[in-house]
């Protein structure tokens, strides 16, 4: 998807919401997780026809279809090939966090963007260009690289500062514009910290950040949009557990889905409007 | 397994050698290459079975199953399960150079260490301690976490010194040293520059490496004991192209890879002797 697509689908929907689809069978319709691998894709897809109004984007995380081995994979492409056919205008994001050398990521931005048709996958930066750009050679696809992530080990290597004061995350932000643009590169900004926001925003005035950390993770929407968003927006805001799992019954799990994702849009088109963007 | 039982097989076979199971259907040989991913499972058993007496370890990139999709990861799984069931001494990796966060990092380790039953998984470091220990608590599995890779945009992000001259790999070897032990964590240090592999021989003088690198990138088996044997070997050195696609005939491309596998374990069994190790 092209960035004036993704744009324009936002304000249409006074949306900027990522819908994660982290399928935990434990927190699942327990009749949809006894079915496993097939019990998640019409979990899923129940999941994105129910929320789909409020969104303009989803998220799978490859972790929650991997650990069921092949069939998981199945899953996680019919998952996205049921978006594809059904809801066109949703930005699909593989959230695998790769990072591997030249030949090795070109497979991996093939097995994500030509076999299962994402718009997106999150990139780890640590093995640094030739780990980043093989994902940057395809038309109207996007890696998100990782900035700074919302967890506890952020702190680790991330928030060190070289010899200049300037932090890692720093560094990669800075460094990752020499090979990707803002129509084709993402950075994964966690949403814990908002005057962190605020500095990677600095470095990087154009590019779209996909946020997570917004509600279960602590977050607040109204800090990351002070901090973050843009004339042209320039945030994805992610919620997976919050929404796809309000619930647990079979009769109202994608119902009380769509309600907390209803929630989540409504706070977001606020926003939008009193800034005057809708 | 085991660090004992990982140096002792080392020494009986006079070899540190680990096996890249990386299959690229355009060197395979083409009649095994049209059978996509039975051909793959075909490829990776007869390699396996002709080059098992030379080396310890095999490690498959998940990349080039993944690439696959469902069908590669039944590749990937029943290689694994191949080799355990028939070369139960053979370390097993799965290169797949994770990272992300607590919850879905633990899924990533039970689908690789539970489902697949491999020794060892890659982890990536950028999102910190978080990211990592979820990889320590199964009892004889490893986490190899990724400290300085071999390629070009290694000098990117790793190679940046703090404030007090310790560059970012050196902070990732010092700081992990506090999750793990030399007996649940490696590290990958990259062949292709002695001296930084003695730098961090330093910081971990107890730890096995996983070295990529030698041979078609360029690396020195000899630099490499040179800068980073120990007593207990505490080098596992991976070769992938040079050996599973030394011939890309059916007639003798298992064969070739024996020669090519013979051929390092001897030069390895050379250097072990001459350190008296063997």
């Amino acid at each position: 998807m092209k960035r004036t697509e993704l744009v324009e689908n936002i304000l249409r929907k006074g949306s900027f919401l990522c819908v994660g689809l982290d399928p935990d069978p434990a927190k699942m319709p327990a009749e949809l997780a006894a079915k496993g691998a097939d019990g998640i894709i019409e979990f899923n897809k129940a999941i994105v026809d129910a929320t789909s109004p409020f969104a303009v984007a989803y998220k799978p995380n490859l972790a929650f279809y991997e650990t069921l081995g092949p069939d998981g994979m199945r899953a996680f492409e019919e998952t996205c090939a049921y978006i594809r056919a059904n809801h066109p205008d949703q930005f699909i994001i593989a959230d695998a966090k790769r990072g591997d050398i030249g030949n090795t990521a070109r497979m991996y931005a093939k097995a994500f963007f030509e076999r299962a048709g994402v718009d997106a996958v999150t990139v780890a930066p640590y093995m640094g260009e030739d780990s980043v750009t093989p994902f940057l050679g395809f038309d109207d696809k996007w890696a998100i690289v990782l900035a700074l992530t919302s967890n506890k080990g952020s702190a680790d290597f991330q928030m060190i500062p070289d010899v200049n004061g300037a932090r890692i995350f720093e560094r990669v932000v800075k460094r990752s514009q020499k090979w990707g643009s803002p129509v084709n590169m993402m950075y994964v900004v966690g949403a814990t910290r908002g005057e962190l926001i605020a500095d990677v925003r600095a470095l990087a005035p154009r590019h779209f950040f996909l946020v997570p950390g917004v509600g279960a993770q602590g977050g607040s929407l109204e800090e990351v949009c002070r901090y973050g968003m843009i004339d042209e927006v320039g945030l994805l805001v992610n919620s997976s557990r919050g929404i796809i799992h309000a619930s647990n019954l079979l009769d109202d799990f994608a119902q009380k889905a769509a309600i907390s994702a209803r929630a989540l849009r409504d706070e977001m088109a606020a926003i939008l409007e009193e800034r005057g963007l809708i």
